[in-house]
């Protein structure tokens, strides 16, 4: 439900206009102090801050929200932690929420947005937090890139390594030209998808399991429960559908043959995945289309009679310029989980 | 590991060499008459045999190796069913292996095929079973396929359709063309991959849990769990990366909007998904390349210096065909295990 | 490990000297109005204080440590709760660690007291948190008996209650003489073990699953886990070892026949189960005696060569009074998970 | 439901009067000879039948019914091993069913015996195997005592020993008088209870969590999870409820002190714990009561109008004789399935 993992558990909780996000981190060994820049870090990339590293759109944060850039992402610790380092006990933290302006979602309360999960949730559970997307909104993705980075911190230890990034902005493939296409769609109060490429290294041979616990199992799993995210491919993929056996096989190319993982068992080669991540469905354009009739699930949405009069650049032109930081979370998560039932 | 479900959960075991393979089925409700002919026709369209239903590809059994249409399905019911109709108690099955010609597999007792996991086996478990792949082999997804059919079975008296079939062959994507195209391959003694869409429709709403239980997500890992699978993606996927908000969501189209899953949870429009299979590593032209010497994963293959003389069309050229059987069971095993937790 | 529970989920942190001990509830049904009065009672059960039912020695907190009824134990509920009402989404709470006094954990740092995990976690871990016992202190019951009160409150909706209560201090027997009895105890500057029984009424049938998911297993599972405690026994026990099959069966007392239970399912009787809690090892007469070689784990422990000069009656003379609240807690823990999964 | 464990993971099958009952193992690590004679003695033992240990008790197989005698308990390995040597996946087997003699249980088809599952099973299944108790029975046990053989077999590698025995049987606690009493009781065709107690020696320190998954509540779960078995304690237990503290923790007894477990984790010492059985329902005397209205729970039942004409001697005067074979084999479960997890 809101846990993830087996060794390396991660809870998570909140909601975005609630008190605070946050989660349970367990399984995380005693004696680490942890690394508070590589969380600073980490925060700051998933929210389109200033990212040191050198991907421009990243760190110009094309497209990114001014509310999300505006996120105080303040990590605080209730428990597992002693001066700094880790008693082996779990670790509980929040990220108080700011930025609340619940306001803004006022018009929210008896409408629904397209694409989102304002209708499901609410035939579901027969009540939603209207405010933000409550739940739903990529708020407590902060809590998977809090955990994600202990997680990255811990493997790094190790000399695995996991770097993703933006490879594809709609049928875009030029990264010089990301920006400036991502700045165009915002202008145009609409929003484009883009495609993740997460590349890991180091990694031991053995993590994984055959049959129902392979490691593209658990990594497709993870990527999927990011919001937004509409499929995964690693080694050859969807794109090598056309190859050969002979071409594959004798190619020599480890990312052809096994893509870093036989048997569902990483084989020491590295892993190389992609994620695609669709647009966003809360752009001034689309808001102009709602309805107010939650049971009519399979309805199309109506046009409301009065369009609201939303600011443009308010939202995230290409969500998938922030999904970054949560791929290599995710991907961290999953790796240590695997990493910490080998007892290393 | 062998265990796939939380409410109906399926528990695999066998290898494809040693007396059977089979799985153990708990969570099926009390009463039910199992429908043995579905059961198999599963079977036969797992093996490539005469399928009733119309697709030209499956129904000759296209490029489908003659060892794996001879296998002899008989399911044998060891617990669990009283005079053909189920108890409520785990269901325990199996299936005998024939056809073994373990001889035919001796010159893998020190060889290695490229693509398999062979090498990643031996390296983690220090032994591994040769004969057949052991249990990386294909014969272990007829327990799947078994199980999976009993799930389809009760999701049928909800009126829960699942249906699969293949939609490309390498390149292409008429199926008229499918048999030839594989024919021909097979006939270079080489392989070549393909793309399997799914449909599912009459699914409630509500099935799917926010953040880490989302249905997406269990279907991305189911899929990934079958041999050969590299990519899975739902509603506008990889292809729809293209696409801005304004275009997908005033689509009208919930294929576009939603994919049939919103927020992690199901929205009561169809689900289509699509998996890609790359080619198989075991046929003539691969054989030609082995590699003794387990401990050097990150070799490549050296060419064998005397090419075993093998016998073109023993294995298959497309194993995306007998694929379609599994994917199917693979989203009954999801679908009835959040049905089984709704208690319905 | 710091999680139970399948549908009901309830994952614990803190340590008793850290920020905040808490939890995080998942599967609690939305819109739900939390009953905070419960919970208040339930704590102050827990802390010893005024407690309004009749049971006197609770109420007076017969040998409650003086610290334990200080305990500040105000709730601040993170997410899950809109306006006092569930969201159905995971509900995070913490109780902030007050009374920390430390200090007085100083000579701690590097002895051992016998009877408690000291050893073991250093053994284990490597690094402990010296303070107040850390995460094996009684402190992090206070998450569970405020995560047990909100099960509580959704079990008492379905008219299932639950009721614990002292039955045994040392061999005493009749409840009118337990106070004096641990008044005694206390000023002895000793400690004393006692049991604990408690009544659920109201079960439907049907809670729990043959073979490894017996109700009993649950229940049992729950009580060992809390701290302090030796044995749990339902129905006949070991004090009915010497009945006869004839004299049980035909006694036409459920309590004797079934005991609530049969075949690890619920049968509509009453569940009647007892828990014996050991004395506290923290005592004045205990740490005269303690070891500093944590290694040396098979050997006793050695007495100090200069005894520590602590007052009488700041610990516990018999935990088992404060454990009445916690067995009621884990009891509705469990039965909530069970009657979640029944979706009931 | 039918499974236990987490990494050492066991699944159950199998009604008394089905084909077979039978198991599947997961977690058995590759390369592992299995010890066929320890699996046999482990039957035998289960059956009451000659026991080449000195319990005479058991070896006389004292009050055990001729029928479990003659079971006959042939071990059919299905998967996971090769030329007897295990191969690192699942390992399925089967024992098949003899002795059915199912008609002797037509009378059951519309009635039910006190203290048994029979009607909790009709009420929550709504179809019950009535032959032999179906899954009830202690049938299923002779696969947990397989399963629990090849556990025993990996921990005696590790020098961890595990040995249960009879120590109190009614009230009667000199061994010496035990097989006699029993005779006397069969011979009344009545029954009686009996304490199993059972050592753990040279378990390493570590095995265990503190708080949810603490080493004694896992042997509880799975002790209560035993046919008949209605308490366990451990160390100083219930009979330990008169100590004071001083005299505890001042004995320098690690039995007193702290039962061979701190703070949920081993600690080194031995492990001794102890289990109550409850004396069988089904006797002479007993199934002269029997209910044939399955819906009413809560009614006492009802004596037969005409007694049934049952052979003396056909059931177990003592379950707990046989019981010992089982608490050993849910002994080994618990403690390999930690063991997995540390990777020792």
């Amino acid at each position: 439900m809101n846990t993830l993992g087996k060794n390396f558990v991660f809870t998570s909780f909140g909601e975005s206009h609630g008190r605070a996000v946050g989660g349970v981190l367990d399984g995380v060994p005693a004696g680490v102090r942890i690394d508070l820049d590589r969380i600073r870090e980490a925060l700051d990339k998933r929210a389109g801050r200033f990212e040191a590293k050198g991907d421009e759109t990243i760190r110009r944060g094309a497209g990114v929200s001014p509310r999300a850039k505006r996120e105080a992402d303040e990590v605080e610790w209730l428990s597992g932690v002693l001066d700094g380092v880790t008693l082996g006990t779990p670790i509980a933290f929040i990220i108080r929420n700011a930025d609340a302006r619940s306001e803004d979602y006022d018009w929210l309360k008896d409408n629904y947005r397209p694409g989102h999960a304002d209708r499901t949730y609410q035939e579901k559970y027969g009540i939603r937090d209207h405010r933000g997307g409550g739940r739903a909104s990529a708020r407590e993705t902060a809590s998977r890139v809090v955990a994600g980075a202990v997680a990255q911190q811990l493997l790094a230890e190790k000399n695995i390594q996991i770097s993703a990034q933006l490879i594809q902005v709609g049928n875009e493939t030029n990264p010089d030209n990301f920006a400036q296409y991502i700045a165009d769609i915002q202008q145009q109060g609409d929003s484009i998808g883009g495609i993740v490429e997460c590349i890991i290294t180091g990694l031991p041979v053995g993590l994984g399991e055959p049959i129902f616990d392979k490691l593209q199992s658990h990594l497709a799993y993870a990527m999927l429960s990011i919001n937004a995210c509409k499929g995964f491919e690693y080694g050859s993929g969807f794109e090598g559908v056309g190859l050969k056996g002979s071409e594959m096989y004798l190619s020599n190319d480890p990312q052809l043959i096994s893509g870093g993982i036989a048997g569902g068992i990483s084989d020491g080669n590295p892993i190389v995945f992609r994620c695609v991540f669709k647009p966003t469905a809360t752009n001034r354009k689309t808001l102009s289309t709602l309805n107010s009739q939650p049971l009519k699930l399979l309805e199309p949405l109506k046009p409301l009679e009065q369009p609201l009069g939303l600011k443009v650049g308010r939202h995230d032109a290409c969500i998938a310029v922030r999904a970054v930081a949560v791929v290599e979370a995710m991907a961290a998560l999953v790796l240590q989980d695997f990493l910490t039932a080998l007892n290393s």
